[in-house]
């Protein structure tokens, strides 16, 4: 697979300031239906980040998703990297050439019809945490945000124009912490450096603090014993009074462990995300705690939202664009969220700079949204990614970006560069775990583990 | 890897192909801000049908919301037009001046918060068969309509493409049988003669079919004994084996009346709509059928929907923009019943050509649609509209407006006509019961009735 270089020639002339009413609307024009999509896979530098199924490997796998319409306009989209996701991918990518660009709705039934006939596993790139959304809906994002991208491009309008328009300017994310070995094993420290107690995440916090400004911070858990994190939270809410705080352990913890921390943390927490396995546990921890619970692991499709009603699991969902769906299907969750009065957050992978325009314009034109969203985008190095962008973070937000489309161009050189680094880094799975047991091959896996 | 499709370069050049690349974006020029808005109450000639409220009255009335940009473009809006939701309208009308038409988030936002200080009482423009309804999503739902005709021909484009393009090129809706007289007090018998029987009903389903080609019947019902209206679809069953039947006796009956009547209609029904008041009351009747129970009722507003879920209420919500907050906003509703395994299907009220505009571009890109829709459609007099347009039924069903926005004009003459009407009508609120008991005393609103 390659990355192909095109054209991105973007620009503007509404059509009603051209004068006459078009004979037939121009949007439906076969020259807006797709022609062609590259699908280029990509591997980026991550550090050790500690989770409850392992640790981080040297590089996460992303897949470039170029949809390119018979007019030659590019529009692009971001998702997982691994084998079997590459491979649905593909089978979408084929089913998609033909349809118009502003046929979202079509691009939908047109990638789960394309999906029908695999019964191919995995693939869901989250190494174990999140396995239950929706195969359909986990193929179809990078399509839709793509098609958005060009339609943006078409019409000369941000995709937030698309979504309803930006209610807010800019979009505050959190600081997202981890425990971290100091480097990976061999390679020394990196710039980050160890963090694997109290004193050192409130370090780190102070780091993304600084160099960030985040008004909120999200403590990856379910690493150490309960205790320790808790610990942690509460050496985080001393030394940052004013910022929102969260803990996700990522459902290491039995319903009892998840009260006792509940209560140990009641008013420290702006939430506690996904303290145990399922809908019926969170059910419980639910009715336990007056703590809200949020989710990112039992409420990840729309199939689950009714038993999540029924059950009374959560107060908070948290959206991810690149397994609800894309931008589209997204907002859609927004509205749900609003109407069962949950509180909407944003959850995030490694990314890189599309999915964070992604992220940016939906969560802009997003009212419900009602939390600072989640990125990993400060475990990134700088200088890789494959779109060139001024997305930055100012106080702890990004601004909007106002171009056409996402407002991301292509950069050729840094995708064949990422492209290269996935050639050479053997990697076609994520596997935390099989990662983390080269190291401590005792190492095993529980939900809950405490 | 790479999906190639052979194309041949051909056609329409779009927007984007003209060259440079904007400076900011076009969407965002105040060019397209909210410059006017009018609102223009109109009453058209409405047939005396019966309901289990009363009965219409010679006029039904409505308001046509015009929306005009800087630009000078406009965008049209259809909505209720008794007094309450008129004063209501002019609050919104100030208020979303100013606000750009891509902005459909603000808008809302807009719209309720010059509500929040209003706290006069009724409008919802259903003589109290809805009033559940949120009266923000209510005022909301013109200005929006009024604000994607605006994008639409700012952009070229048509409504439905801006709900994320059509998946069918028509759509199907359901012939509305009434019971009737043959006129109103005083008029003689008008072109649609009475229907008060189960062969009367039999006759005027087949004058609908034969005219329109429906492929389904409603009957509203609540109007005669139950005993009587399960005759009468039986009759239609017999004489139309083909087509969907559903029964609407908006809540004119007891919980043991609703499972007497489902027992008996359950092998001839598509649906049975509204059969008891309330929400317990739907789910009781729920668990003693088969049929699946359909609302516009008991789910109006996106507050229902949760308390809907919990009680297991209903199997099938019917949509309606004018009371659901717009197109952008119906078009969650339909993501959401989706996800709720809910049925989908479109309500009525007498309505002119933009809602029916709206309401087919809606249809038509809301995937999950699973039945034709209601329309008042055929009980209005062809002469009278406010707009002009190319809208005709052919096999029931009416082909998507393909021209910019809605794809319909505005008719000055049409609007100046159905106001003086309205001016001469002296009717400002709807009040079928009120003109009941003019030709009978002694009637007496009840629900449950039976
Ligand atoms: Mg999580
Ligand atoms: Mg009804």
């Amino acid at each position: 697979m390659t990355a192909q270089s095109t054209s991105t020639a973007s620009g503007f002339a509404p059509a009603a300031a051209a004068g006459a009413t078009p004979v037939e609307p121009f949007d439906r024009s076969t020259q807006n239906e797709i022609a062609a999509v590259t699908i280029t896979p990509v591997a980026f530098k991550d550090p050790p980040l500690l989770n409850t199924v392992g640790v981080h490997e040297p590089y996460a796998l992303r897949a470039i998703v170029q949809v390119t319409t018979r007019s030659g306009l590019t529009g692009l989209g971001e998702t997982y990297g691994d084998a079997p996701h590459l491979h649905r991918l593909s089978l979408a990518a084929d089913a998609v050439v033909g349809i118009n660009v502003f046929d979202t709705n079509r691009l939908r039934f047109a990638v789960a019809q394309a999906l029908t006939a695999d019964t191919s596993q995995g693939g869901h790139g989250m190494s174990g945490m999140v396995t239950g959304s929706s195969t359909a809906d986990r193929v179809l994002s990078p399509f839709d945000v793509a098609a958005l991208d060009v339609q943006g491009k078409i019409l000369g309008v941000p995709v937030s124009s698309l979504l309803g328009g930006a209610i807010r300017p800019e979009v505050a994310f959190s600081g997202y912490l981890f425990y971290k070995w100091a480097g990976h094993p061999g390679s020394g420290s990196d710039e980050f450096g160890e963090a694997l107690t109290p004193e050192g995440i409130v370090e780190q916090a102070r780091q993304l603090v600084d160099g960030y400004g985040f008004s909120a911070l999200k403590l990856k858990g379910g690493v150490f014993e309960p205790d320790q994190e808790i610990a942690a939270m509460l050496a985080l809410a001393d030394a940052f009074p004013d910022l929102g705080l969260r803990l996700d352990p990522n459902a290491a913890w039995s319903v009892e462990t998840s009260l006792r921390v509940a209560k140990a943390l009641e008013s420290s927490l702006e939430y506690l995300e996904d303290p145990t396995p399922g809908l019926a546990g969170m059910a419980e921890v639910r009715r336990g705690t007056t703590l809200p619970l949020a989710t990112n692991m039992c409420v990840v499709s729309f199939a689950d939202v009714k038993p999540a009603v029924e059950q009374g699991s959560i107060d908070i969902v948290l959206s991810d664009h690149h397994f609800w769906g894309g931008l589209t299907r997204s907002r859609t969750l927004g509205g749900l969220a609003e109407s069962l009065d949950w509180g909407l957050s944003m959850h995030s992978n490694s990314h890189l700079g599309i999915s964070l325009a992604a992220m940016v314009h939906l969560a802009s034109a997003t009212p419900s949204l009602s939390y600072a969203c989640d990125t990993h985008w400060p475990w990134k190095q700088p200088d890789e990614d494959v779109v060139t962008h001024d997305l930055s973070f100012v106080d702890g937000s990004v601004l909007v970006p106002t171009g056409p489309g996402l407002g991301v161009e292509l950069d050729v050189d840094g995708l064949a560069k990422l492209h290269e680094q996935f050639l050479e880094s053997g990697i076609t799975q994520r596997d935390d775990t099989g990662y983390m047991q080269r190291f401590q091959p005792d190492y095993t896996v529980a939900s809950p583990r405490w």
